[in-house]
């Protein structure tokens, strides 16, 4: 079958991106990974399926799946292509869109700026349901966040721990640029105080409302923008007493905001989507 | 501007490919690094465009760009996917097509089965011109090619050394999968009997028509299809006594047939090239 699709991106994170409303789409494991392969198909971190909802009061469903084959939660990014996609493609002419998704019904928002926002929940902040062991170890007192010691090649690295449904370990350094994300990254990924291994943040403050922020995603290596690892930078950020809802997040792929209340409160997230281009591919 | 252009590989290298017959392309460095891009462009190794001839009695022009912007001659792969577009848009009804490219003209040729055939050119055998340092060194005749002995790594390897324009070391090992591509190829690479590096092969002759291949290349690591790379294997290994021409190579991204009537003939390449996409981008 001739399949139309379109690519997009948020910030980096790349999909392509198909309205199964208007087209039959019923693809094996095998036929996704070929979409998702980058010179024998069209590429893309994970694809993006737009149906209609199953559920009365719901706009759509969207599935996502990823370039392994497999479906997989929701993520904020994928949430943003979604809302572009949908509203280009004149799906709707809402700003606030109601979607079923594996991880439950979310409502991503167009913001009057072009900017989408998505609710990316609250941050878990207990270091047992990280998961992060700091049995023995002594912590510092920071602001309302307590910093622990790690052990990261030979040095103590001083972390805020943070869960936004995946672990982050998240330190702040001097300059973005220059740290060590690839000799620390590894270290602190597979650091046994993380049953789970985490994903390490480096994020160098610039103001109250600023940070420039590389992030070493868990089994994936340094990303250009992790959605999940700018809301718990901004989140150990403004426990730490060094920063103030919202923060603007530089990261290799883009701009992203991030908005917090403080705990038990969702963190908000806005950034980018975009089109790059319209394709069709026989499948 | 929108572009309209079809996405191809030829063994696994790929191609943006566009008709500049009828359409108008003239881009910047820039707007083709951002066309190879392959999060936020297309993406690709490569970009192909088709254009019309400046000279009588040719049918095409052709030119290729690399993902860094620059222009670059042609290569194998990239005549292939040339071939397969302009008989696929019904820009040509011939078989055999002349056409203008940086390094000249010339004249790939559609076969029955529907392979493409290109002309890589003779191959360049005297260490001094590959070019290999064999000053000092106690080679070792085999058929009616010299295996050179070089040290990799601690240990000796017996390497042939033979040029399609570019320099290329070939061993054989017992088989390619297990072969220490990643270990031995960085080693070979930058040997100092090298004085313009080298592409590593590691060819397993699976019998005198056959062989699998893979190609440490030379400043990219381990690619797909190195199309030189299986000219220089195939043509060692008929100088060894070790092959007839001609011979099927089986690389990772899919399989080539090299044809070689011995020195100072071309090595006639025959590939497949295939059409993935079809699409439309803003640039």
């Amino acid at each position: 079958m001739k399949l139309k699709f379109t690519k997009m991106h948020g910030a980096g994170n790349d999909f392509v991106v198909i309205d199964a409303i208007n087209q039959d789409v019923r693809f094996t494991p095998e036929q996704w990974k070929q979409l998702a392969d980058r010179r024998f198909g069209v590429g893309a971190d994970q694809m993006l399926v737009v149906e209609k909802p199953s559920t009365d009061g719901v706009d759509f469903r969207y599935r996502i799946y990823n370039a392994d084959g497999g479906e997989v939660e929701q993520c904020g990014n994928g949430a943003r292509a979604f809302v572009r996609f949908v509203t280009e493609k004149g799906l709707t002419g809402k700003r606030a869109i109601k979607v079923e998704t594996m991880s439950g019904i979310i409502e991503p928002r167009l913001e009057a700026d072009g900017g989408i926002t998505v609710d990316m929940g609250a941050p878990i902040l207990e270091p047992e349901r990280v998961p992060f062991d700091a049995s023995g170890l002594q912590g510092k007192a920071e602001g309302t966040d307590t910093l622990w010691p790690l052990d990261v090649n030979g040095q103590t690295t001083w972390i805020s721990v943070v869960s936004m449904g995946n672990p982050h370990a998240v330190q702040v350094v001097p300059d973005a640029q220059s740290a060590a994300v690839h000799q620390d990254g590894p270290a602190i990924e597979h650091h046994p105080r993380f049953p789970k291994r985490v994903n390490a943040g480096f994020m160098q403050v610039v103001d109250r409302h600023a940070v420039r922020l590389r992030v070493f995603e868990r089994g994936a290596g340094e990303t250009l923008a992790c959605g999940t690892g700018a809301c718990a930078a901004v989140v150990a950020g403004i426990r730490r007493g060094l920063l103030d809802s919202p923060v603007r997040v530089t990261t290799l792929g883009g701009e992203l905001s991030i908005a917090w209340a403080g705990p038990g409160t969702s963190v908000m997230m806005t950034g980018p989507a975009v089109s790059v281009f319209e394709g069709e591919i026989e499948i």
